[in-house]
């Protein structure tokens, strides 16, 4: 087992946070707002602490559960701290009514904090292409995910597995963009009969 | 049951002629090059027939069963024989080496079909997310489809259903171009680590 560090403490952070913390794994809450970390660690229990927002996370693999339009200000804010990290954006940049994506093919936004963090810094795109709700409901759901080195891919499989998750590896990290699609895919199934406790899945034959 | 007709004489075509005609529905394939639409209207037997390539389809359902390079050619060819159609534009716009689309958003294939049909026809993107072999194989899959307009989204879902699969409404027009970065998805999932097997699903809690 090992340590994961968050930043963010919202409904993603609480729900990842939950499933791993369950698991075994030590789960450090980093937000801007000290007081809804240390609820956020509370809430989540099995000895999941609240860490000081800008100190160098004590998890190998670090979460990015905050809104889009924060991510690269929190990278940034960061910095040096997270040299050696494994970084996972779960970012969605939807545009206004969820219907699209704001960012641009070879820019997307795991893409964007790809440029931003130190060498040696790895970067992954997981866990948006399923809803908080769904993945705090349990269960051994497929977690889709893309990223920028075979190692880190492989570190976050292995933490996926840890969660009772299983993980499903998209490519690299052009194909980051095509996971900011798929929420959107998996957007229009909720909004057209699938209804809001869909969850993406894979068959492999 | 009904009549379907396929525009095209490969292995799309043969997969799906296959399962409507298995099925109950009659099938007819029509193809540029007549001995193909004969030889695979009797591969696909149960009553399938060859059409007469460019002549009003029998269908009130026709499978655009082409390359995307010659997608529009073929709409342009049949004109005024597509009026009332459902036409079911099955076509990836991969680039060369299947990592990206051409297309842009607002401009799927099946937006520029549909810019291009004659009025009253309306245009649903679908079977592009499963392989062609996992389809010949088989099995209760998902359908993963979007389309103009909401009429012609309930015909082709009694279609899917009528051929033992699930189908999954992804929502109008503009989701046809996130149907075309999804079978991306499907291509990452296949190359790394999922297989040439793989499938798409949802799980609708």
């Amino acid at each position: 087992m090992s340590t994961i560090t968050i930043i963010g403490a919202g409904n993603m952070a609480t729900a990842i946070g939950t499933r791993a913390a369950e698991s075994g794994h030590t789960v450090e809450i980093m937000s801007r707002n000290p007081a809804h970390a240390q609820a956020t660690a509370d809430r989540i229990g099995n000895g999941a602490v609240a860490g000081t927002y800008g100190s160098v996370p004590a998890g190998d693999i670090v979460v990015l559960a905050v809104l889009h339009q924060a991510a690269l200000d929190v990278v940034a804010h960061y910095g040096a701290g997270l040299a050696g990290k494994v970084l996972v954006d779960i970012t969605n940049p939807f545009n206004a009514d969820g219907t699209g994506i704001l960012t641009t093919e070879g820019h997307s936004m795991t893409q964007q904090i790809a440029a931003a963090v130190p060498d040696g810094t790895h970067v992954i795109k997981a866990f948006n292409t399923i809803f908080g709700h769904v993945l705090a409901e349990g269960g051994p759901h497929d977690v889709l995910f893309a990223g920028d080195s075979p190692e880190a891919r492989a570190r976050f499989a292995e933490l996926v597995t840890s969660l009772g998750m299983r993980p499903l590896d998209t490519g690299g990290l052009e194909s980051t963009y095509v996971l900011e699609w798929t929420a959107i895919l998996l957007m229009g199934l909720a909004r057209n009969g699938a209804g809001w406790n869909v969850a993406l899945r894979a068959d492999v034959g």
